[in-house]
């Protein structure tokens, strides 16, 4: 099948997906899950063979990321399971309004239609996508990497054979059947069937979607992520986020990037960060956090001095930018030039300076006293994430059932005309 | 000044503009109306100027778009005072949850930042959209019609004027300096300025920017409505329906282009819309509308035959496509097939057909008994409207300030870490 076939089967099943009651999505889905299950051996043999195929090109932590086990494919099925439990957003009703000539307006949640996911070399994503798309009552066209395709194959092959099971349509969950650059080019385009596409992956493939796609497109990911230390910061609480929101999980997008210190506490806070992130994780058998200064916090604790670019790097490594600035206003002109506005945090003891960084940060989530890997999903209550927005329409930050879903005007009347 | 110089004033203001304070704009709003009216006979002069320019090159409806008077120049600034007089959406916080950790999240109504506006050659577009932008916290960037730019310059110049008169900065309110593609282009591409775009305006210049943008844009505009008179339908409120979406004014895009009749009332209902929308309305010196019959309406009332591509044409005149079809479900998926997804409406006194109708049909607004013509900002008390987005991303149907907008997540805690 060509990935034009593809996409006109995608559009054929969508009125019939769009009027899905919430029990039957919710029976596809524990078929998909209990076929991922019982379909675990074919689904290692593909991933074995997607191994084997990248070989040495790969290094190790991208392997890590494509490699499945048993396990793996089991919390895949859980991660379904999930989903299948959580509240169906279409058909609830947003607003309703009688207006003063009699007509009934009521705003209605819907599905967004097609949606389209390109991704990488996760093949776990091939079933979360599935399972958030059917639930929202989407059919998906996903689009994975070329290295995982055997694997995203094999799963989706299983999963339609779940559908099957309980006579549910496969098209309702579809891959393109290439993976080359044709192919995503073709679903960036296809504006007379795609509603909603969504890049899930790294810089670069995010705006090869934002430069090429015609079709609507959220762009998500990339995240420089600051946090700054105010003169009237808890200096132990923003020793403990700082080294949170950096070194808890340092290759994901809400990992901070950049350290800003206001002066006023400059040479306090410096030697205690400098101690915290590299001689105490050092001692506790942690990778220890390289410290890339800018010229005054070199002056207090040496290490490294920063180039412009570190300024403006998502190093997603053990690696933090550490800046002095004069104080919140200045932090906040960084920011704002500076930042992807994923997500930012100030740590301050002072109302005022909370007030002022929450107003001026135009950011997806601002934190106060908190660190910033909390932007999830899962963290902020919606109970999964396709992704996490970094733009400004549609949706802003984690993305989950309620932002893959548009909405409509139903209007009763009894004869009104204008 | 060039495009780029333009771009870069509306960028560097906005986080000003974002932190205005409701009265503030208010004061400016008011402000840029009174300028308007002082300033009426200059903006006539240019009105003037523009409307030599075009000569005979332009039929007289156009003109008549074009075409400015003392009347409607104050229209405008009553317009913008309406505007000032609206709910602020800005700050809003749409929801506020604690979580299990103690975080506080709010979800805050934030402006979208820079929003491009390209419209043709209506001059009062100028003041109508600067207005709303400049409400719902937006620098806006204007590119008017090269036939209107006389008469748009010097509407944005009073407004400036009205601006300074307050000690507002000029460049909260902008025009790009030319009327050339390349200046459109340059709207449409400038990913890091522009955080929306607004075509308005005619089917060439929306698919215009859906093709070449690469900045956030909403699809607005066309419409292809249908009204379909089922074989429950009352039909004398079918009948005034019908001549209300289309003949009561039928430029707009929420006019009836299509009437889908039943084959159950066909024989009865067809003879009665035929004399109601060509003989009575040509008795009552109104101009009749022309009917286009697919065979099986040909065979009962006659008129001109309609061709396959009256079904997929924005008449945006007093002509309709008339057909005859099975019941319900085939008028569903006509309209699936044919409609712009901007508003479809059902005449039935049959709930079961009402609920199958507004169910399927996925357009911006399905109206049940009620006129087409109903899908516009002040009709769904929106109070105003930048355009009707007939795509699904972010917004749909009519967008007020609320829909000029976007939000942000705004967390407070006291030392959280993952």
């Amino acid at each position: 099948m060509t990935t034009k076939e593809v996409l006109a089967e995608a559009k054929a099943v969508k009125h019939r997906l769009a009027l899905l009651k919430t029990e039957e999505k919710n029976r596809a889905l524990l078929a998909m899950a209990a076929a991922l299950e019982a379909e675990t051996d074919v689904i290692l043999a593909a991933n074995r063979a997607d191994l084997d195929a990248v070989g040495s090109s790969m290094n190790d932590v991208m392997k890590d990321r494509l490699r499945l086990s048993k396990e793996r494919v089991c919390a895949m099925a859980q991660g379904i399971r999930e989903v299948a439990a959580l509240p169906d957003p279409v058909g609830k009703v947003i607003s309703r309004v009688t207006r003063p000539n009699g007509l009934i307006l009521e705003k209605v949640r819907v599905p967004m239609g097609v949606v389209a996911i390109i991704y990488e070399s996760r093949p776990n994503v091939t079933s979360d996508a599935a399972a958030l798309a059917l639930k929202s009552g989407n059919v998906c066209v996903l689009r994975g990497g070329k290295e995982a395709f055997r694997s995203s194959c094999a799963i989706l092959a299983a999963m339609r054979r779940g559908l099957a099971s309980v006579g549910m349509p496969e098209t309702l969950i579809n891959m393109v059947p290439d993976t080359t650059r044709a192919g995503a080019t073709e679903l960036m385009t296809a504006t007379d069937t795609v509603d909603l596409l969504i890049p899930r992956g790294g810089a670069g493939l995010i705006s090869a979607c934002v430069e090429q796609a015609k079709v609507p497109c959220i762009r998500t990911g990339t995240g420089i992520c600051h946090v700054y230390v105010d003169a009237a910061a808890d200096l132990e609480k923003a020793l403990n986020i700082v080294e949170n929101a950096k070194a808890s999980r340092p290759s994901v997008c809400n990992a901070e990037e950049v350290c800003l210190v206001s002066r006023a506490v400059a040479e306090r806070f410096l030697p205690m960060l400098r101690r915290r992130l590299t001689d105490d994780r050092f001692a506790a058998g942690k990778p220890p956090v390289e410290l890339r200064c800018d010229a005054e916090a070199y002056g207090i604790i040496g290490g490294i001095l920063a180039t412009e670019a570190d300024f403006d790097t998502e190093f997603l490594n053990y690696i933090l930018a550490v800046k002095v600035v004069e104080d919140v206003s200045e932090a906040i002109r960084h920011i704002e030039q500076h930042s992807t506005h994923h997500s930012d945090a100030i740590i301050t003891e002072d109302p005022q300076a909370a007030q002022l960084f929450t107003a001026a940060i135009d950011s997806a989530a601002v934190y106060v006293n908190a660190s910033t890997r909390f932007t999830d999903g899962g963290e902020f209550g919606l109970g999964c994430e396709i992704g996490i927005s970094t733009q400004k329409l549609h949706a802003r930050g984690p993305m989950g059932l309620e932002e893959l879903t548009a909405y409509k005007y139903v209007i009763h009347g009894n004869g009104q005309i204008r």
